[in-house]
C-alpha cells in the first residue's frame, strides 16, 4: 500500500480530502494529512480507514523529510513561500509533487532537474489559477482547431457570497477566503493588459473607480476590476496575434467604488506602522486619513474621495461613524481594517459562498467575427463545504489521481495547460457538478 | 602638510572646494578631489597649487583605502549608498569623515565604534538636511531657553527656478538637481505628520492633490507638500509636547495639481519595464494610461484626473496632444517620463535657481501663544554657482573645518543637531550670504 502524503488540512483541504479518500477505497493507496493543528479536520473532514490526520510542524525538517522519503505523491497546501522546500525534499527523495498555488520563480528553476529524474511537479490546478487555466485552454484549443483566430480574451473570477446570505450587508461581500489578500489586493505594480492593440497600465489607487460591468447568463450583473498582469498571459496561452487581453476579479455591483473610498484614504498601506491609543473609536481613526477641517465628515469625504452617498453608507454600516472601538490599536492600516472588517464581514455557518467565472473569447473564423463566453456559477453547501473549497481541492485531487495513475506523459514544473491534463479533469470535474456554461454568437 | 580627501566631483561639490581651498590657503592643509570623472571639476571649479583633481574607480578598493590611509579628513560627496565603504576604511584607519546626507541605518550601526576610537562622522551637514536641522534648531532652543514650549512646528524647503528665468515654461520649473528624484518624490509609504495631536497620514496619490500655500516672506506664494516622515522629528529635535509638525517641500503654484496629472495616471511607476515600438508619440504613450474611449482627450483627462485647464495646458506645453516623438521607448513610465521632461526641465547657462527655506515655530510663554518664522530665500549667480551647490557644499565645508580644528567635542556618528556644531556654521552661513529672514508674533 502507498502512500498520499496532504500537507495543510485548512478549510481549503475539505473537498481534495474527501475525493482522494474516495479513491482510495478501491485502489492501493493511504491517505496521510499532515498540519500543525488538526483539530478542524477531525472535527469537519471524511473519517475512514483510508485517512490519517497528523499533528506535524511543519519546521520539523527531519520529520518532514521522513515522511516525503516514505510516500509515494506529495500535495502541498500549505502558503505558497512554503512549498519551494518540500519541492526540495521531492527532487531529492524522487517523488511527485502537486500543489493549486502559482508556479513561482523557485519552483520554475527546478524544471530541469525534475525533468531529468522524470518527475512530475504539478502546480496551478485549483480555482484561479486552475480551473480558470484548464476551461480557458480547453475553449481556445477548439477555436484554433477549427482555424479559428483568437483576438480577444477576457478572464474574471470572484469568491463571493450567495445572494440569499448577504442579509442586511450593503456591501454584499463576505470573507470566503483569506481576509488579508481581499485588503491587500491590487497592491504592488500598476495592472497591465491589452487593450485594441494598446498596452494600458493602470495603478493601484485607479483599480477600483474603474470598474467594469459584466453581464452574467443565469446570474445577473457583477463588476470587475483588472488583475496585476494580463499580459503574461499572451505568452502562457501562445495568444500571439491578440488585441485584447484582460484578466480580473468579480465584485457584486457598488463594491468596488465604496472599496475605493479605502485605497484612496489610504486605509489599505501596509507599510506604515501605527499605534493608536486603546479605547481608540473607528471614527478618531478614520480622522488619521483625512486631511484639513471637516465641518460635516461624511461630505467632507464625498468630496475627497469623489465618493456617492452609497459608499459613505456602506462605511456607516461598518460602524465608522459611531462610537465603536477600533478592534486594533497597533499595526498597519491594513491590519487594522482587516480587524475591523473581520468580525463584519465573517461568514455564518449556513453561508453559502458563490463562485463566479466568466470567459468571454473573441475570434476570427472565415473572415467573420464570433464571440465564444462561458460561465461557472457555483454556490457553497453552507460555511465548510464552500465552493471556493470545492473548486480549489476537486481539480487538484483529480490532477492527483492523474499522477497517481501515471497518466501525464510531459515531466517537469507543469501547469494543466495542455490537453493530456485538462481534459480528463475538467471531464470529471463535470461529473462533480463543476460545469460552464456556453454561449456562442 | 596633511590632505583634506573629497571624493566626488560633480556640480554639487563646487562651493566645497571653493571654500576648502581658501582654506588651505592659510592652514597647513592640501585638498586632493577624486571623482571618476574630474573633466567638470578641471573646466569649473577652483584651480590652484593646493588643490589637485584626480581620476580615481570608487570600485577600485586598493586605491581608495591607500587615499584614506594618507588623509587626515574624508568628504564624500558619492551617492548616499557607497558612503558605508568609505565610513567602514575611516574607522579601520581612524580617519574623521563628512557627509551631507542622511544618516543610513549601516551608518549609524557604527556608531559605538566611532566613539570608541574617538573620531566624528559628521553627516546630514548639507542644505537639506543640514541647513534646515542647524536653522531650526537654533531657533528652538533660543524659544527653550526662555521658558517656552513649542507646540506647533513646519518647515519647508524647495529647489526652484528664479522668477526671471521661468521663461515661457508654464510649470515654473526646471531640474536644479536629480530629475530621477523629482520624478518619483513621494513615493513609497505615505507620508505621516501630527496635526493637532492628530497623526495624519496622506498617500502617494493624494500627495500632490492636497498641497497648501505658504506666504513667503520677501519673495511671495508657494505651495508645499508633505514630506515622507515628518513624526520621526519629533524624537530627533526632542519636541515631546509638540502638536503640530509637518515638514515638506515647496513648488511654485500650480506645479502640484498638474503634477499630480501623472501620478493619477501612473506615469511616474518605476515597477513595470515597458517597451514600445519606436517612433511611438508622446500621444500615443499618454494612452496607455487612459483606459476606456476618449472622444475628447482632453476632457477625459480633465475628469479622470480630476484637474483643469491649467493642468491640461502644462501637458500640452510638454508636447503630449501633438506629434513629439517619445525621447525613450523602453523603461518604467518614471525613466520615458523623466526622459521626456529633461530636455524642456533643462537649465539653460544663464539660469538662476532659487531655494526657500521655511520654518514656522509656534509656541507658548507666559500663557500666550507666539509664532517665530524664519524664511531663507537664496538665488544662485548661474548654472553652475548654483544656490543649490553653495547651500550644499558650503555648510559641509564649514563642518570640515571644525573637525579640522578639533572644535566638535562629541564623538560618532553624528548630525548638526547640537549647538557647538550648529552656531559656528550658522554663523560664518550668514557671512557668506546664507541668512534667514526671521519674524516674531
Amino acid at each position: 500500500v502507498n502512500q498520499i502524503l496532504v500537507f495543510g488540512a485548512g478549510r481549503s483541504s475539505l473537498f481534495l480530502i474527501e475525493i482522494l479518500e474516495r479513491y482510495c477505497q478501491s485502489h492501493p493507496f493511504q491517505l496521510l494529512v499532515c498540519d500543525k493543528d488538526v483539530a478542524y479536520a477531525k472535527a469537519n473532514f471524511v473519517q475512514s480507514k483510508n485517512v490519517t490526520y497528523q499533528t506535524l510542524d511543519i519546521f520539523n525538517q527531519d520529520e518532514v523529510e521522513a515522511l516525503v522519503q516514505n510516500s509515494s505523491l506529495i500535495v502541498s497546501m500549505l502558503p505558497a513561500a512554503l512549498h519551494i522546500n518540500i519541492a526540495k525534499l521531492c527532487l531529492k527523495h524522487k517523488k511527485n509533487l502537486a500543489t493549486a498555488s502559482y508556479v513561482s520563480d523557485d519552483m520554475k528553476a527546478l524544471h530541469q532537474d525534475v525533468v531529468s529524474k522524470g518527475l512530475v511537479f504539478l502546480n496551478e490546478i485549483g480555482l484561479d489559477p486552475g480551473i480558470d487555466h484548464m476551461s480557458a485552454m480547453q475553449m481556445m484549443d477548439a477555436i484554433k482547431q477549427k482555424g479559428g483566430k483568437i483576438i480577444g480574451f477576457k478572464s474574471f473570477t470572484g469568491g463571493l457570497i450567495a445572494d440569499e446570505d448577504d442579509g442586511d450587508n450593503p456591501w454584499k461581500y463576505k470573507f470566503t477566503w483569506n481576509p488579508r489578500n481581499v485588503v491587500v489586493a491590487a497592491q504592488g505594480p500598476p495592472a497591465t493588459y491589452l487593450q485594441d492593440n494598446h498596452i494600458k497600465l493602470m495603478p493601484y489607487h485607479k483599480i477600483f473607480s474603474e470598474s467594469i460591468d459584466f453581464s452574467i447568463p443565469n446570474y445577473g450583473t457583477l463588476e470587475g476590476y483588472p488583475n496585476r498582469d494580463s499580459l503574461k498571459y499572451i505568452e502562457l496561452y501562445g495568444l500571439h496575434n491578440i488585441k485584447t487581453i484582460l484578466r480580473g476579479t468579480l465584485r457584486k455591483p457598488g463594491f468596488c467604488s465604496a472599496w475605493n473610498v479605502f485605497v484612496t484614504l489610504g486605509m489599505t498601506d501596509d507599510s506604515v506602522q501605527l499605534k493608536f491609543p486603546e479605547h481608540t473609536t473607528l471614527n478618531t481613526w478614520l480622522k488619521s486619513y483625512l486631511p484639513g477641517e471637516q465641518t460635516n465628515q461624511k461630505e467632507y469625504i464625498k468630496s475627497y474621495c469623489q465618493c456617492s452617498d452609497l459608499d459613505v453608507q456602506k462605511l456607516e454600516w461598518l460602524g465608522f461613524f459611531a462610537e465603536d472601538k477600533l478592534p486594533l490599536c497597533s499595526g498597519s492600516s491594513a491590519q487594522i481594517l482587516e480587524a475591523v472588517l473581520t468580525p463584519k464581514w465573517k461568514l455564518q455557518n449556513d453561508d453559502k459562498d458563490l463562485i463566479v467565472m466568466l470567459h468571454e473569447i473573441e475570434y476570427e473564423l472565415n473572415g467573420k467575427s464570433h464571440t465564444h463566453t462561458a460561465t461557472l456559477v457555483l454556490n457553497g453547501e453552507n460555511s465548510t463545504r464552500t465552493a471556493m473549497a470545492k473548486t480549489v481541492g476537486s481539480p487538484l485531487a483529480l490532477g492527483c489521481i492523474q499522477i497517481l495513475e501515471d497518466k501525464i506523459t510531459q515531466k517537469g514544473v507543469l501547469a494543466p495547460m495542455s490537453k493530456e491534463i485538462y481534459e480528463p479533469v475538467l471531464e470529471q470535474l463535470h461529473k462533480l457538478g463543476i460545469q460552464f456554461i456556453e454561449s456562442h454568437s
